[in-house]
């Protein structure tokens, strides 16, 4: 069984990728952790014309196989302005371009870090939306972390013990649905 | 008085640019219209250490730029994967970036065009959310096209009279509530 | 397996109910089906006082053990004022008080019929919302009727094959996932 | 002019009447103020059998005739499992019934108070997804109030300076919009 993580930032600092570590710690050796940094999947914007004339970008046709070999999906998103952001947006734009949907049957875990008070509850709500409309089976529980700034220590840890178990029980949740629904 | 146009897609043949150029058409002789091609501001998918190491790209900042000149913004977007297309929300995050919001204080007006059976009534209300965020005073009333590639005739117009008659509608709604916020 | 099936809305002659009449019976034979209907249950809007006072009304506690008795939900509802309909919502907030919450771990499909040209696809995303926030595991497909008024013959069979087909195919869907989630 | 305010909430202790006040006190002798509490204009669960029957409830008819009689709205509203309160969702339902859209063109200003740690920004969201479908101009800045139980002193005033500061700020913009708009 493979879980493709990513986090919906390319900044090399994003506190979303120090929740991805977190959760991929609590994932290790009971699946395959398939690590993807959007870094190394670089696409333009989406653009038709560049779609009709040249096809789907390599770092496009190299997301859509990753996410085609996954059985399980965890993405720690960012919100900016009270969604998703469009870096996250335009990578699964282009991933659900033809041939294909890749996404189609696979089980989702949604996890938002964001610095404010409200962290990412309305960016993973976002987030849902398109990944409904491209037919993954989300998890009702997600991880949201306020505040991010203070939630890491300097070793990585969530601080809050609090958030530290949401971490570990939603990635159970994760390996359980997703082993189920891959039978 | 002027209103910022502009579509949320790049293709050149978008059926939203048809729609932009029917609602400009409306516009004409009652206020500056500034159109805008996004690909005349073009920006890579925003990157925090992008910002922070070279600053706003060059197109952000021309963005951003037009944006602030403006008094009202017409926007025609298409709809993917059941909310904003991933190159609007990037050039919307680029042009939140500080300094200053050119958004705040703006009145917008929105219409989607997209060739599905309910148009873009989901991208429409998933824009609203990034506008309301960064004070944008939008209209409540838009313009939806659905099944769009067969909406327009061969010289651009819209073939369907309602749909004529909700561009005109809200154009003068955009120019009202736009011309009282102004003064 | 019992899968609990209701519509959203009150009105003897609802499309709603209609469609919920159709999914039923692509779902005969296959599961036992606990058909509700929510004037059996009835509950006034809420109201903390009367709850703090008087507990729950008793068409409140009769809904939370039907929930609670059921592995998968079935729920056909309207849109009104592009949202879910506040007396779907009503009966769902009051299932949602202590003791327990009866929605926790179920499995959802959502179909929506109103009679606009846009069908019930924003009400049904706005039900998606608030069974993600009691923990349904929500299917992705959904059915989706629009123009409701034209879409059932005098028999109550739909009109369009493919809307027929959406239904068989998500109804199974619904009786795969649950049974996968039941074990 | 007139501002309709009215709270979401029928409980008599609910956080949002308290929030209620403090808005109140805020706009007192800059406009008139029509104090409404939802206990005042009951209604059952909307039914389209009773509006067949019996026609609009009478406490239906009273809302929409105060909503009517107003220029702006001031809305202090819960948030219930992430979404608008049922028991406000169904007022609205009922008041959008024909004859007329008393909420057409109106000024709204929103705020929400709840005891979780976002608050009601879900709950607000939704609610602007509903006035918006009904022509409301809804101002995109609003009081998000977190926390509520500890958010009021023993007089009812707001502990934090930043939430007063907040809600004298909105109110003021309420005020300017809607004397613009009504002019």
């Amino acid at each position: 069984m493979t879980i493709l993580a990513f986090a919906g930032a390319l900044r090399a600092g994003s506190f979303n990728r120090k929740l991805l570590a977190v959760a991929v710690e609590a994932l290790r050796g009971q699946a395959d952790i398939d690590l993807l940094d959007l870094r190394d999947v670089p696409m333009p914007p989406y653009d038709g014309d560049i779609e009709a004339n040249q096809g789907l970008p390599e770092g496009a046709r190299k997301f859509k196989e990753r996410i085609a070999a996954a059985d399980g999906l965890l993405i720690c998103s960012p919100e900016y302005n009270h969604s998703i952001p469009g870096t996250l947006k335009n990578v699964i734009d282009w991933a659900s371009r033809p041939p294909g949907n890749p996404f189609k049957g696979k089980v989702a875990l949604l996890m938002g870090a964001s610095p404010g008070p409200y962290g990412a509850v309305r960016g993973v709500l976002a987030l849902r939306q398109v990944l409904t409309a491209l037919g993954v089976l989300i998890l009702p529980a997600s991880v949201q972390i306020i505040r991010s700034g203070e939630a890491f220590d300097a070793s990585g840890k969530l601080v809050d013990p609090k958030n530290a178990a949401q971490v570990e029980k939603t990635c159970a949740e994760l390996l359980l649905v997703t082993r189920l629904m891959r039978d």
